[in-house]
C-alpha cells in the first residue's frame, strides 16, 4: 500500500489560472467573494492573480487589490504570479506571502509564451531573491516548472531537462519548487517516474503539483504523486482555466472533484465539501456563458458521505 | 516505482452499459458497425448485450444478432450480460465466449435491482455452471460484484462482504470474477485496498474492473488497480452509461481516455487511438441529444504521441 499523506492542501488557483483563461471578466466583488468562501470553506492557500501589466491580462488588473483583501482573512496564505522581476516587487512591497515565478522546461514555449530562454528565468530569479532578501520581507518564492510532461509546440519535454531546471531554480534562490502540467500531457506514470526524481533533488522544498486535467488524467496524476508523498497540489472551481489550443476542453483539476477523492482517501484537507460545492455553483453562475467542468456537481456526494472522511 | 502490466485489454461495454441506460434505441446496423470498427481500431473484447427480456430493456432486444455477428470476426471474443439461468442458457446455446453474471454486493440494491439476495444469486451461478457444463460448451462464466464500493442505496458497503462474495463466486463455479463501481463511489485508495484482498482471494481468476466516472475518479482508479498488475478494464466510448439517480452525470469510464492513459503508460493495448476517436465521433452522432462523456475527444491527441507508445 502506498504511503499516502494525512494531510494535504490544495490551492485554489481558479482566480488566476482560471480567469485568465477566459473571456468573462469577473468583478472584483464577486472574485472578493469567492475568496471568501472559499477561506469559509476551509481553504488557506489561493493563488489571488498575477502582477502583469494590466492591458495583457485586463481578468487580473485588480490583484493588487484581491492580495489586500486576502490578507485580511486569518490563517490564509495568499499567492500571486509574478513572470518577472517588475512583478515581484509589487508582490513583495504588497506583502504577498507567496509568489510563484512560471518558468517553462519547453524552450519553445518558453520563448513564446514569456519571452525569455529557461536560464534566462532562473537569472530572474536569483535577481528576485536578492531583491526579497534586499527587502527584508519574508514572500516566499516558488519556480514553478511548466509543460513539464510535454508541449503544444515543442512536443516532447526531456526529463532530465525538468530536473536541470528545478536545481537551477533552487540554486538561484527560490525556496521551493513546483511542477506543472500545463497542456495536459501527463499520464500518471510519467508523474511518478518525474517526481520521484523531483523529489530527490528537492526533498521537501518540492512543494506542489499542478495537474491540468484537458486528456481526462488529472485526478490520475494526483494520485501517482500522492502515492509519492507530495501534499500540495493546485486546482480550480469548475475546473475552469481551459486551453487555449483546444476551445471547450477541460482545465484545471476541479478543486470540488479533487477535495472529494482526497477526503474519500482519508487525505486531511479541512474542506467543507458541501459548502465548496455551493460555491462551484455560484462560480458557474458568474461564469454563465463560459465552459466549465468538473463531475462531482452533477452527480452529488455519496449517500455514505460525511464531513472529510468516509 | 509500481510494476504495472505490459498488455492490458479494454473491454467495450457501451452497447450493452452504455446503450441500457440510454433513451435511444440504437438500430441493429449501427451497432454492428460500432462492433466492427472497434474491432478494427484494436478491441478485442466487447460486450454485445444482455439477454434479458425485451420488455425490460429493449434497446438490447438484438442481443442474439449482435452476437451473432460478431462472432464472425476472428479473435474477438464477444461477452453478454446474464441476470440468470435463463439468459446463460442463451449465451451458452448461441456461442458468447463469455457471460458475465452480476451480482450486487448491497443487499438492498440486490433487491432492488436483481430482485433476489447477492446469496441466491450465488446460487444461479451454480446452476449456470451446471448448465454450462452439461452443455459440452466453453462459455466462460464472470461473477462481476457490483455495488462494491458503496450504493445509492444502501450507503456503505462492507469490503468483508465484498470479498465473501467474490470467494462463494469462485466456489459455486465461476470461472472468473470482476468488480465493479456501479454508483462512482469508488476512490483510489478504496480500490487498492479492496483489490489487494480480492487479488489474495481470485489470484489470477480475478479478470476485471469497471470504474464508473460518475464522481470523476474512473481514471484514477483504474490506475490504482493497474498497479497492483490488474490488466482488464470495462470502459464504453464517449462515456456513456450515466447514472440513473443523476441525470447527466458522467457513466462509464470512457474507451478513448483509458486508452490514451494506457497509451501514455506503456501499457500494450492494441488499440489505434486515432481510429477510435473517429468511431467515438460516430458514436456521439448516433446518441445526439444524449449527454456523452470523456475528455480526449475535445483536446485530441498531443503532438508528442505515437502509436501506442509516447
Amino acid at each position: 500500500m502506498p504511503q499516502f499523506p494525512s494531510h494535504a492542501v490544495i490551492r485554489e488557483v481558479g482566480l488566476r489560472d482560471g480567469l485568465q483563461s477566459i473571456q468573462t471578466v469577473l468583478p472584483t466583488a464577486f472574485k472578493k467573494e469567492w475568496i471568501a468562501r472559499a477561506y469559509a470553506a476551509g481553504l488557506r492557500e489561493i493563488e489571488v492573480g498575477s502582477f502583469v501589466p494590466a492591458r495583457l491580462l485586463p481578468q487580473l488588473a485588480d490583484t493588487a487589490e484581491l492580495l489586500a483583501y486576502a490578507r485580511t482573512l486569518p490563517g490564509l496564505r495568499a499567492s500571486v504570479l509574478v513572470p518577472n522581476l517588475r512583478g515581484a516587487e509589487n508582490a513583495i512591497a504588497q506583502g504577498a506571502h507567496l509568489m510563484i515565478v512560471p518558468l517553462s522546461a519547453s524552450h519553445q514555449h518558453s520563448l513564446a509564451n514569456l519571452r525569455k530562454t529557461p536560464d534566462e528565468v532562473v537569472a530572474e530569479v536569483a535577481r528576485i531573491r536578492a531583491a526579497r532578501d534586499a527587502a527584508g520581507n519574508r514572500t516566499l518564492i516558488e519556480g514553478g516548472v511548466g509543460t513539464a510532461f510535454g508541449c503544444t509546440l515543442q512536443g516532447n519535454v526531456a526529463p532530465s531537462e525538468v530536473l536541470r531546471l528545478l536545481q537551477a531554480l533552487l540554486d538561484a534562490g527560490a525556496d521551493r519548487v513546483s511542477i506543472a502540467d500545463t497542456v495536459g500531457y501527463a499520464n500518471p506514470r510519467q508523474v511518478h517516474e518525474l517526481l520521484e526524481q523531483a523529489l530527490k533533488i528537492a526533498g521537501d522544498r518540492f512543494c506542489c503539483g499542478h495537474f491540468h486535467d484537458t486528456r481526462g488524467l488529472a485526478l490520475a496524476n494526483v494520485y501517482a504523486a500522492l502515492s509519492l508523498g507530495v501534499a500540495r497540489f493546485d486546482a480550480s472551481l469548475a475546473g475552469i482555466g481551459g486551453c487555449p489550443h483546444a476551445p471547450g476542453a477541460s482545465g484545471n483539476a476541479a478543486t470540488e472533484d479533487l477535495a472529494f477523492m482526497l477526503a474519500g482517501m482519508q487525505v486531511d484537507t479541512g474542506i467543507d465539501l458541501p459548502q465548496l460545492l455551493d460555491l462551484r455553483a455560484q462560480v458557474a453562475v458568474w461564469l454563465t456563458g463560459e465552459t466549465t467542468h468538473g463531475t462531482l456537481w452533477r452527480a452529488g456526494l455519496p449517500k455514505n458521505f460525511s464531513g472529510t472522511t468516509v
